[in-house]
């Protein structure tokens, strides 16, 4: 009995952990294994002594160092008993990285884009159509499925689609992914193994698109863009692009849709060059002033991929997307999402099935177009009175407004926003490093708020602008 | 008016689609331009002859003809009244690529391996827990957030996995992910970022997972095996791997638990070279003949990754998996989950951490282990009676045994088997493409078939038995 026994054993108390007794003992024996408490080597007391001083059965000390033998705490060897195993050193201090820390307790308010309401999800609905939908689902709905997805979901979403949207779809065309992110991400694997090389971006968007298109190897040239939006017949001078990345309804974030004649020459550039379209159809369901425009996928079914995601119409933690595909194209990309995360969640992409069935997830768009638009009504009329040489740039749509700020202004705007506990997103965040430094301005997610603070947030929003 | 018009005016009623009858004549001219039956060029009707033809008002169609020059289908200039927009012509036919036909109708029975009796998927009890986790989540929880996952599962999973599994697990150390095809694939892209070239895999185990490391870029040389398990002290031998990649607790498919001098010598490996074990412990909650033996990551939670996923213990379906790490790799990790797919879904992690604090899970793992362990046993007793030659492998754990067959016969067992309508799996189709021919076998996953249909597929395997 070594020394290490020695101090160890009489701290020794045992908490019932789990299992009882007999797992109480094994984790404190592993613990004082890891901490260096019990020393390599140490011999420990035999099962009947040990049982004896604490006074609990035999054979539950027996159980426990056998179980700590095969796990590799502890080695039994013919006539030297039961020891610590001896183990190498490790190699070098483990380098501690600092954990990540919870955010810290944010500002009071935030204007920042990217989120629809979440206090306005819709859980109720939710959680009935989740009912019916598991307790109608076939038992194979819970095994590794189709990596396409569910084909109750694919089929509801081509009829939702071709309704809502004017895509062309089938279901045999679609893809169910795990939000927006994903597919991109499964499309940019794609067109790496395609030999592409390179897919043309906006002059404005998320950094976190292009981010994922360079990781997978591809580079991320920037299209101009003026008035109408991004100049698609500059893509056949984008020395090797075979694919373009564009937000056609609603450009995101400067907020123009993209001009007929533009989406005409996108499409004429796909055809003649065999391009391919990638359709970020983030926000289609909502616009204000008129019936949304839409999806540029169906003018040519067969060069545009058209991705939709819930992230906007009900909630970005569901992490659920579409793709719309090329007939040619369906093969390859359900290989890449197999060999991602196989699928998508079954019970998610049935309950999507069912509440868009059930006409749930049309009355909740509804509701919220109306919400939405109100608040961006009292937005530009809050600032006609209080901030009336801010212009608010954009269609009526989306969840976002660009707000035009006086030339060097929107640093400060920001940083004196923050000052004030207010978080705001200035247009240059969204800039193409290549593209050419453009106007100062906010961009304003007045769909973020929950509606208890909507107010307070506009208002804090007027007292900070010039 | 062109001919085109003409022949196609005569034909055209209208539906009502969705949004009434603007929506209807929209898909019926979008259609027919997708179809060529309105050639490109073509006049259209004026919206006010059109709307007297039609008997419908005359804004319907105006706006119609609106929104389908925005979407690029017509064009409306100045004095040459609204037309089809010209495109070119596709540049090649598509190559319509045949899509994938739905699988036809199976056999009547099947034990392949790898999954577990759907039919046992606790919905009521799910639907509980979904139903008291979305009611009692806060909003930010429906919004995008921390790739590691919900800290709510990441909590009730350390100690689960303390209790059940022997893991040093803290919720700072655990990243949630979409079953451990997706944590594999994760783990892939970090080890190639660290250039790392090789990841050492077993003699015996999924093609699909070795793919996905070739994917990433990785080699993936087999270590041999014995009775023992894997023989991880040839790690040292294996030229340049930086990682391992192990099922300790219950060898695929094979069933052999790793010895304990083996799991010390793969930790010996790891510490001495700054190695890394990728733990696979894919069913280490299903033993039969004692209490399972613990996870090796606790042996040395810094060189062991410890992979665990809800795709045996609960469904396949729920694409759920978690992945305990090392401190210094969370970052990374964490990072590779985001540029995948942002996070896994909030509403399943949320219903799972519930699923577990309120005693489901535990209840549902218990009585599983027990209907697969009589499973087991009567497998055992009728080979014993109708085929005692073989030979059961393995030991009486997890969801599959192997079956031992006279040298020469696995292919002709396989297709007498299918002949009769039942599916097996040979042991050759998991052999690493490197590892020596092994003895023939059959690896049976008997937790698969549905209770209704086990007793049934026990006779039919018996009957193609030599």
């Amino acid at each position: 009995m070594t020394d290490s026994w020695a101090t160890f054993g009489a701290d020794l108390h045992l908490d019932r952990v789990g299992g009882g007794l007999r797992s109480g003992l094994m984790e404190a024996l592993r613990k004082a294994v890891r901490t260096g408490r019990l020393a390599p080597g140490t011999r420990l007391p035999s099962s009947r002594s040990l049982a004896a001083d604490l006074g609990i059965a035999r054979n539950t000390v027996a159980d426990a160092y056998a179980e700590l033998v095969a796990e590799g705490w502890l080695t039994a060897r013919q006539g030297s008993g039961t020891r610590v195993a001896r183990r190498s050193a490790p190699r070098e201090a483990d380098r501690a990285a600092p954990l990540s820390r919870p955010p810290r307790s944010g500002p009071a308010h935030s204007l920042k884009p990217g989120s629809p309401d979440l206090s306005a999800f819709p859980r109720a609905e939710w959680l009935k159509a989740a009912r019916r939908a598991l307790t109608d689902a076939p038992n194979e709905a819970f095994g590794y499925g189709d990596p396409r997805g569910r084909v109750e979901l694919r089929t509801v979403l081509a009829d939702y689609l071709a309704r809502a949207r004017g895509v062309y779809a089938a279901p045999e065309r679609i893809v169910i992914c795990s939000g927006f992110v994903h597919g991109l991400a499964l499309l940019g694997r794609v067109l790496g193994q395609r030999r592409v090389r390179e897919v043309a971006v906006e002059a404005y968007g998320l950094d976190v698109h292009w981010n994922l298109l360079t990781q997978a190897g591809l580079r991320t040239p920037c299209l101009p863009m003026d008035a109408l939006g991004s100049r698609t017949g500059e893509l056949a001078g984008t020395h090797g692009a075979g694919a373009v990345l564009l937000t056609p309804a609603h450009q995101f974030p400067t907020g123009v849709p993209l001009h007929p004649d533009r989406r005409a020459a996108a499409v004429d550039w796909a055809r003649s060059t065999a391009g391919l379209i990638l359709e970020d159809d983030y926000d289609g369901e909502f616009r204000y002033d008129r019936q949304a425009v839409g999806a540029l996928q169906g003018l040519d079914p067969e060069r545009v991929v058209y991705l939709g995601t819930a992230s906007k119409s009900l909630a970005p933690g569901l992490r659920l997307g579409w793709m719309v595909l090329p007939r040619g194209m369906v093969t390859e990309v359900a290989h890449a999402k197999g060999e991602s995360d196989w699928m998508t969640s079954a019970p998610d992409q049935l309950t999507l099935a069912e509440f868009i069935v059930s006409g749930a997830y049309d009355r909740h768009v509804r509701s919220m177009r109306l919400r939405y638009r109100r608040r961006r009504d009292q937005l530009v009329a809050a600032l006609a009175e209080r901030a009336p040489d801010i212009r608010v740039g954009g269609i009526a749509a989306g969840l976002h407004a660009v707000l035009e700020l006086p030339e060097g202004s929107e640093r400060a705007v920001i940083q004196a926003a923050a000052r004030q506990g207010l978080a705001l997103e200035g247009l240059a965040r969204f800039r193409h490093r290549d593209a050419p430094a453009g106007r100062d301005a906010l961009v304003i997610g007045y769909g973020s708020p929950p509606d208890s603070a909507w107010a307070g947030t506009l208002d804090a929003l007027c007292r900070v602008l010039p």
